[in-house]
């Protein structure tokens, strides 16, 4: 019995892929390195419990090939399908970019659970399905859903199709809507940007928007720890989450005097205008995680925590010391 | 300034050609047979504000050359995008088909509108996107949509992907959420299949599902009022309406019933079990107009009614009578 983790090389994948290798689980990996990375499967490639093969998910009959090989193997009876592209901002300006990565990958993904027999699914979902709601608390079964973002209307679409898939041959399904996730390997975001930018000029930061966003941000561990929870808890055949933190939140202000603070003491910040960083940017949302606590799980690390602690990794990361 | 409209010989798109041509406008359309036929197109086929290429919409090269030419008449400004596979059942056996008609030609649609600067749309969404939501009343700000059938799947990614396109590019866009919508052309659906059933064996009806089903039914001349009425009169730019009858519908034995009366009096009904006909059927749901009753519409007729005229209209058609 063993666990299929697609875009396991990427930030949340990498971090999902050495949990599971942790508790003693079969972990098979595929990914085609466009945003993920060799480096950040350290933890678990050399460990026995770990196989990967480098696959794009849109070349379908490499995809199948990986499958038949890992079966071989052991038979893989769950996937947990996180490959997608996670730059949010990219995608505005290639809709295809969302279309192959974010969507196309989940329909194929589903054709070979099918093809194989798979019944288990687990898909990340996000935030961003949600839309602009303009400040409506942002519960589970809140509408309409009118995702202001490729990337949303892509990760809203692999939840529809994974939805009638569950009607027609999964026995199981968990859309967990992600928050903001922050942690390391970082590959993308605004810490990571914020990091670098400071790095290389130390004495100002520029951000885009004039710093009153808001959102909620959770560490990296927290959600696999509430991912594993929902996994281990709920019985229902379709389980929806929104995962998060309890808060509502922290300002890009807050962050970017976070990162100096951490980075670069006295480095002066420059605002644009305007409450969106760029198309497609939610300036502000409440995510209501309601739902999971009444489950029972509460994270470890509010937003502000979450943001400190990330960070911290994030520079250590950026050094290249270890995270 | 003309309308370009996507699946024009399709069963809406030949009405709603007909409803515009008859008010002077200048229509394009597009459609690639797949499900509509050129006899849809009769009635307007000769009318001078009337032009017709025959293109599949996942063939950009085609799409774009009919975008060419239409513009050298006349410049579009507006798209009624109705193109998709609406045979929902044969979509579950084969997703590749809901992909391709569905959700690829509304992607391709945008690409297209955005290449050569059309800014409003109008899209033929469904009541699919709802799923099985428990008889809850589906009202437009429901959640969470959760489709049971491919088609209601890629219906709701392309609403999604149009909502993308809304904070990018387009100015205005319409999502028409339709309920089952009979009258002629017939195409598919279950009042065509009663009356071809009891056109080859007039002595009985074998219904699939217990016909305790109830669903309700929109005549195609009461739908396309209703699209033109929220078209003039509502300001926001994104436009979502739910359109359909004011009442909660009517049963599959009342439509065989009804389909005997006209057809076939006497037969014998026979019923199959259960209370979904095939797998990604809604066993029953609620669908709320309150929000497009509130904007001032009202359809002529009620689903009973829409029922009975359409088919005796389907009859006529498959006498090879004039609908």
């Amino acid at each position: 019995m063993a666990i299929l983790i697609t875009g396991v090389a990427g930030f949340i994948g990498a971090n999902l892929a050495r949990v599971f290798v942790s508790q003693g689980k079969t972990v098979f990996g595929v990914d085609n390195f466009s945003l993920g990375s060799i480096f950040n499967l350290d933890a678990v490639i050399d460990d026995a419990h770990f196989s990967f093969i480098e696959v794009d998910l849109l070349d379908i009959p490499s995809f199948r090939a990986a499958f038949v090989e890992f079966n071989k193997h052991e038979k893989i009876t769950e996937v947990w399908h996180l490959a997608a592209n996670s730059d949010i901002s990219a995608g505005l300006e290639n809709p295809m970019m969302d279309l192959n990565n974010t969507f196309l990958t989940t329909f194929n993904t589903l054709s070979m659970m099918k093809e194989f027999k798979v019944s288990v699914l687990a898909f990340a979902s996000s935030s961003a399905i949600y839309g602009d709601l303009n400040g409506q608390r942002l519960t589970e079964d809140i509408g309409p859903l009118l995702p202001i973002s490729n990337y949303g209307a892509m990760k809203l679409a692999s939840e529809a199709a994974i939805s009638a898939a569950a009607e027609s041959f999964l026995s199981k399904i968990f859309l967990f809507r992600f928050p903001n996730v922050i942690g390391t390997p970082a590959t993308h975001g605004v810490l990571l940007d914020f990091v670098r930018k400071l790095k290389d000029s130390p004495s100002s930061l520029e951000v885009l928007g004039n710093g009153t966003q808001q959102k909620s941000y959770l560490h990296v561990d927290d959600l696999i720890s509430a991912m594993l929870f929902i996994r281990a808890q709920d019985s229902v055949k379709v389980c929806l989450y929104n995962i998060g933190p309890c808060d509502d939140g922290v300002t890009v202000s807050f962050i970017a005097e976070e990162t100096i603070k951490a980075a670069s003491p006295g480095a002066q910040i420059t605002y644009g205008e305007g409450v969106k960083g760029w198309v497609g940017d939610v300036p502000r949302f409440i995510y209501s995680v309601s739902k999971l606590k009444k489950l029972g799980w509460v994270p470890k690390l509010n937003s502000a925590e979450a943001v400190q602690k990330a960070i911290s990794q994030i520079m250590a990361q950026e050094k290249g010391g270890k995270p």
